[in-house]
């Protein structure tokens, strides 16, 4: 693995705009020497300044002055990324910082990768892989429950799980070490129970890590709750009535929209994405069909599924529709949220009638089913709608300490620990020789490593497409 | 005026966006208690550690670490603001800068108004109230020749001719003092020879420094080029071709431009503001006629004239697009470039003969003109072009440390200083009493106060008004 780097990387750490400060991030062995080249502090030089302190400089360009700017100075190891580096504080004048990292570039500086300075961080020993990974993540988390997931990450949480892991492991091989040593003279493994025993606990503990992305990846990118039911059942009205804008072209015409558009929303802390999609009836239009069936597959996805019905459709129309809709539900787990929209135009005596057909569906399913009354054009209900979605995912916000693992690279490699931990327990089972079972502990413990990102196989390919994502500056 | 102010105010000093670093400012009498009360730094406390120093610190909500920050802290009176002040920088999320900042609410900091910090930092005597002003400009400059000026202002260049202009109007009241020290005697005043050299002179500098704003305001507002000529001429295209996108909507149909277009563009270190015209011709439709009108107007604004002539038109068409031109160029001093298009149609033959006509248009004007041949279509012609236009307004980036007054404040007030200094040599010409005329001196001397910031009339108001458009953390 490489474990320094020979050249200085520099750039902007903050977004270019309208605020009052800019920040420029220099880092490397050479971090100090060439910002004495482009900055005059007051007093004193950058290289002479002790770590964690800030100095007034000015920058002159070409004898003109570019700006009066701070300079926080961060002595390695106690930096970010371990090296040697200069936070440079400007005003926050897009031309003055791309003046700036022109004049330090020419000192001898060289541009930033995407996600340098925290890839660095990590080849120094800073952070591990997995932590590493968490820094876009915080940084790009816009609910607690996004954040709280991501800071734990950042913070060593799932690390520390991981390490865990790691331990359990060693301490099988030591037990299969400790059978190979005595296999010369065929003397029967005297802890084959114990062994089978940490086996178990071990690849049940990575399953419920690779469970949790189930939740972890809600959290991240969202509850998908798809917005199912007939054409004209006021399905876009209502994705517009939760984010409150013109977001989906509504039109009386039936089968208006045939793509699927989807909203985030932050309910309470917890991301949910709508999907909005098109109308569920029997079409003759190739394209609206198209959309129909794009429709049932967007469903067959979701988290819960929220089921559009007419409130003012006649008692066999709302039959068709709840049959249609209990034909497509994708198992028991998945949750449905009936919506008898249009309450506004329903009277009591209609709407009781309606009730039984209702009734008859919810006993006919397996699956949890909320039924609520709506008037989507008019807002009527949307709180209820909105504190009962809060209520089925609950989960997502409690268990303050709880790993989630959100990282598809890590759930991946996850499954490849807990597939290696089952051949292995196979393996032990046929009485295959030990040195073959030790075989498939090693595999799972080269996926746990690759998470943490030491033992890696190929350091520069991983890494690249690791940080490419990341922005420049981090 | 104000001088301290109680309260500690807060605010986002970077835009939030995907960067890596986001800084929240705070600033005030309790900006160190404060800040520890939501800040737990790793070693001390923000109170016990001294300014220009860095920290390293966490921030908890409700027991969970909402994020790992390094605090930068700053003793009155060595501050931006002059105040107590701390910067925190915490990672750019959206989401943590928002909670932190509700964490600094409740433990007591007030969200800072637009510009209060720039504003602090001018009532607490850090800058003068041009300085305060030049802030905002330094931050939305753009180019290098509205940097400098912006800069220049920023470190006191325009406040020191405001003090040199203060000092003369000074000397000048002492003048007055001596003859009014004698006027019971009727003494006839010694130095009035004395007293009417230095007024001359004040009042040209005062003149000089208000003519800089025509092209102060070219400088930080971009260089008006209006492209006006006949309809289908081709000057939609040349927008497009020198903004290199399609900005606006070219078609063959004559008449296509109704509303004037503006784009502006950064050539060699100068803003030019290109604004594109509805053709000139004689039309029936009221519409376009409206826009051939405001075509004149913009026509009449523009410091350069871009006169697009189709080079394939009739002798007789383009004397008549020439004599059009001509009629509405306003005086002697506004630059015209003729731009024959179309050069890829026309064949020298052609060209040759068209040459004789715009020489003697030439010679018929007063302006200064540049004749180029042009291909807007397949961009020929388009870098000579822009070395013209640069070579008109060279002026504006040399003159390293040349004054520009840049804002419309600034000029109102020399102007109103003008116009005082006026009244007072038509008095003393007139042997209007020495106590008159020493009002009309105080009058100079108020105006070139108020944009120092110094003795201002209703700070409040004046104050609200300038610093209302700056941004929020400035």
């Amino acid at each position: 693995m490489i474990n320094s780097y020979q050249d200085t990387i520099v750039a902007p750490a903050t977004t270019p705009g309208t605020g009052a400060i800019s920040i420029i991030r220099v880092s490397g062995p050479d971090a100090f020497s060439l910002t004495d080249r482009v900055v005059s502090l007051k007093e004193g030089t950058v290289a002479d300044a002790p770590g964690y302190t800030l100095h007034y400089g000015s920058v002159l360009d070409s004898g003109r002055l570019l700006d009066e700017v701070l300079v926080s100075v961060f002595r390695a190891p106690h930096s970010y990324t371990g090296e040697d580096s200069v936070e440079i504080s400007t005003h926050a004048s897009s031309y003055i910082v791309s003046e700036l990292i022109r004049l330090l570039l020419e000192a001898g500086a060289r541009m930033a990768e995407p996600g340098e300075f925290t890839r660095r961080a990590f080849l120094n020993g800073k952070m591990d892989l997995a932590q590493a990974e968490a820094v876009a993540d915080v940084i790009s988390s816009s609910t607690a429950a996004s954040h709280r997931v991501a800071m734990n990450q950042l913070k060593g949480g799932f690390s520390k799980e991981l390490s865990h892991l790691r331990s359990e492991l060693l301490e099988m091989a030591s037990l299969l070490e400790l059978e190979l040593d005595f296999s010369e003279e065929d003397v029967e493994f005297a802890d084959r129970e114990k062994l089978l025993g940490l086996l178990d606990t071990t690849r049940a503990h990575v399953d419920r890590l690779a469970a949790s992305f189930h939740q972890g990846n809600m959290i991240k990118n969202g509850v998908p709750v798809a917005i199912v039911g007939a054409a004209n059942a006021g399905k876009s009205t209502l994705l517009n009535a939760l984010v409150g804008e013109e977001r989906a072209i509504v039109t009386d015409i039936p089968g208006t929209t045939r793509d699927t558009i989807e909203e985030v929303m932050n309910l309470e802390g917890v991301l949910f994405r709508f999907i909005d999609t098109a109308g569920i009836r029997d079409s003759e239009d190739t394209v609206e069909n198209l959309g129909i069936e794009r429709s049932f597959r967007k469903m067959a996805e979701a988290e819960i599924v929220l089921g559009m019905l007419d409130g003012t459709s006649e008692r066999k129309e709302l039959a068709a529709q709840l049959a249609l809709l209990g034909q497509h539900l994708s198992g028991g787990s998945q949750k449905l949220i009936l919506l008898l929209n249009k309450a506004d135009l329903v009277e009591n005596s209609a709407y009781n009638k309606k009730v039984s057909i209702i009734n008859n569906f919810v006993l006919s399913v397996d699956n949890k089913v909320n039924v609520l009354e709506l008037s989507a054009k008019y807002g009527q209900g949307l709180d209820q709608l909105k504190s009962t979605l809060v209520s089925l995912e609950k989960d997502l916000i409690s268990g303050q300490n709880a790993t989630f693992v959100t990282n598809v690279r890590h759930y991946d490699a996850l499954r490849q620990a807990s597939s290696a931990l089952r051949d292995c327990r196979t393996s032990l089972s046929c009485g295959i020789p030990s040195d073959l079972v030790a075989e498939d502990l090693r595999r799972a413990l080269s996926s746990i490593n690759a998470i943490l990102g030491t033992d890696l196989l190929d350091p520069e390919l991983i890494l690249h497409s690791i940080f490419k994502n990341h922005c420049i500056g981090k």
